[in-house]
């Protein structure tokens, strides 16, 4: 008999989901300090609105619920569509917008959104990614100025630093300094997509990769050319100030508030990280893109030494919001990679109290008994039959987490005696 | 632009999730003081264990999942069952029992496992029904006494009174009683899933009602006659002991093991009563019947006097695991309806901490250093830009939540000054 997951999703046993629901309460607990709040949408969502928002690659990774009530044969060939109403929600961005514009009138403004839920996509399984995983935005809808991006940085830090997720680095960029870098390399319009696509790749391919693909796309040599010189002379500069002087010398449609605002950002920064503990450093980094089409002004990425990519990363989007409600409301957000955050954090294993050890002769209510006494202390107090070798079930009770025992025999509990998981005390 | 979610699910507001994450937090403190831990399962599960299982009514709510990488068109004379894989959950015990055949070789035994989280069912939507919905179970695997019904008892009833639902009643009953009604009665075998189906309405359509089903579904005019007879003299027993006596003489099928469990549980219940300050009654009751066709021993409901039905119920499933194991475990489930015990828990509103106002002119870094201050000694603050009509805007803040507000002029940070319900103060 079968009885794994369906392929590509996995179990959580207890130990693992004490860690993640330790970590949730954590990073809640600090966004909630900043004036975060949580909010839900269900795990379901029109198709239409998943596949046309701002799907792309994540398209093809939507798991398709079937309309309900449908005939047990298709009668007659069907596109595949016609059988589809929901899709399940393959990140917490989309499903927030729709929140957003339905609900906007009960919400303050600017309002602070947590999320924090599973998503699903249907990608090919590889080690230690599964097809249905945890993420955790926080979202600040209504902010126009940089006010929002500073402080989604700063709460992100506040929370990794929580959860002992430390030293951080914190890259900074603007997809507007990007396009200006586009323009200025000869590409514009529709062409910009796909050159940002190529230009992500940079960190894993290199100039050479780079280059090989922009000209396989159809870019010529002189793009290519022109824009490793530009991000050179960028990434280059000896520090964020040279490098907003060189950009404003050599992006010459750059507009100024672009560069203004990075300045204010970089000024939050500094600020904090004179002021408080977080441990952590940051950059300007022209070649930062970030994958989603959506974004529309600064882009940020937070990395940490053991893990591959970044915990952490977002960025503006003012029009993704304006697409669900009819307005343009200006909107900005980043997400911990909750999968990777697990792995790194520091968290301490859950302490399971008293094992009460009961006979098989001893009377059910006085075992119930015994234990609520010791609960009433406020301590954990697990009840399980006591097995003829106590030394190896100690042990094993150790090993799982208790930290104390205690016997009941002939309706007396014995002293309390601890447990260390070497064995008994 | 409609941007309501998919019909019959809802969002859920930052008051309502705050409200909804504190039962979670009570409620999962309060089982895990007793030893249960929580274990999670994918929200997908593969369609012919959903389907197969022991859907019943639940088969035709599944929210099916469509098969990735099917072609556009879908063939003529295909059935449907040929494009599904996949569906999402419709309750959580029949992920555990997956679950538990999955990973029971690193699980200890018994095994107390706590799950509250979403199931779907397609059902027509209706006032206060959702398709999205949350669950709250507990159950022990691989206890075969009435310590385990005793203890699930004590843990919810513990549980709801942490959340301020009391008091409460509870109705406790044994499906081999009701089979030894149906025996006695004359219907056996088969025909005794339908005949509980009926059975379970008394309380809704009364005797009247039961009986007139009872012969459209084809069972003689002396089945019915006598099943009222026997649970009309069963429920009008003195007390519990009397009931049990009864029973004995009436139900001469009706194994004494039985009785027996339920006296153990009785006898727990009562010591409970008189030394928990709990605030709960109980009873032994002929009528309790519970929907899934999976119980095999005790059942139990909890009824509170507010709402409608009960707020939690279950019993003993000694079949259910061994159809996925291949082995027999025993196994016995409470859950709490969570849905309706959050329009019941005693929960506060969440304080919001310290509104930081500022004006527009004020230098970010500035706002975010006044806020980091206050955040500093562990309450919440959160930025929020002043309007020219601050008497109304510190109403609006004290309705949203906040308890205390500052100004932060000029970079200096006023004293800080509270907030009441009623504007500012």
């Amino acid at each position: 008999l079968d009885n794994s997951p369906p392929r590509g999703t996995r179990d959580l046993l207890p130990d693992q989901v004490s860690r993640r629901e330790e970590v949730i309460a954590g990073l809640v607990g600090c966004y909630e300090r900043f004036g975060f709040r949580r909010v839900e949408t269900p795990a379901i969502e029109d198709i239409a609105r998943l596949a046309g928002d701002q799907g792309g690659e994540n398209e093809k990774l939507i798991y398709r619920v079937l309309k309900r009530g449908l005939d047990p044969v298709i009668a007659e060939a069907t596109p595949v569509d016609e059988l589809v109403d929901l899709g399940l929600r393959f990140d917490l961005t989309v499903p927030l917008t729709r929140f957003y514009a339905n609900n906007q009138g009960q919400l303050p403004s600017p309002f602070r959104a947590m999320q924090i839920g599973p998503v699903w996509r249907a990608e090919r399984p590889q080690k230690g990614r599964y097809r249905q995983f945890t993420q955790c935005d926080i979202d600040t809808i209504g902010e126009t100025s940089v006010l929002a991006e500073s402080e989604l940085l700063e709460a992100t830090l506040t929370a990794l630093a929580a959860m002992g997720v430390r030293p951080v680095e914190v890259r900074l960029n603007d997809r507007r300094l990007l396009a200006a870098v586009a323009g200025t390399a000869g590409v514009g319009g529709e062409a910009t997509g796909a050159y940002f696509v190529t230009l992500d790749k940079l960190d894993k391919i290199g100039w050479e990769g780079v280059k090989s693909e922009l000209a396989g796309r159809g870019y010529g040599q002189a793009v290519a050319a022109e824009t490793e010189r530009i991000v050179g002379l960028l990434a280059s500069a000896d520090d964020p100030a040279a490098l907003l002087d060189r950009a404003a010398d050599l992006l010459p449609s750059l507009d100024a508030g672009v560069l203004e605002g990075l300045r204010q950002t970089a000024a939050s920064l500094t600020r904090l990280d004179g002021e408080s503990e977080l441990d952590f450093s940051w950059s300007l980094d022209p070649t930062v893109v970030r994958g989603m089409g959506y974004y529309t002004g600064q882009i940020f990425e937070i990395a940490h030494a053991e893990a591959a990519g970044s915990v952490a990363g977002g960025g503006r989007y003012d029009g993704l919001v304006g697409r669900s409600l009819g307005r343009e409301v200006p909107a900005c957000g980043i997400s911990i990679g909750f999968e990777r955050v697990i792995d790194l954090a520091e968290v301490g294993r859950k302490d399971l109290g008293v094992a009460v050890l009961y006979g098989s002769g001893e009377p059910i209510e006085e075992v119930l008994a015994a234990a609520r006494r010791l609960r009433a202390t406020g301590r954990p107090a697990g009840l399980v039959p006591r097995r003829s070798n106590t030394g190896a079930q100690l042990g094993e009770l150790a090993a799982e987490g208790y930290s104390a025992f205690v016997t009941v025999d002939s309706g007396s509990t014995s002293e309390e005696r601890s447990l260390t998981p070497e064995g008994s005390s």
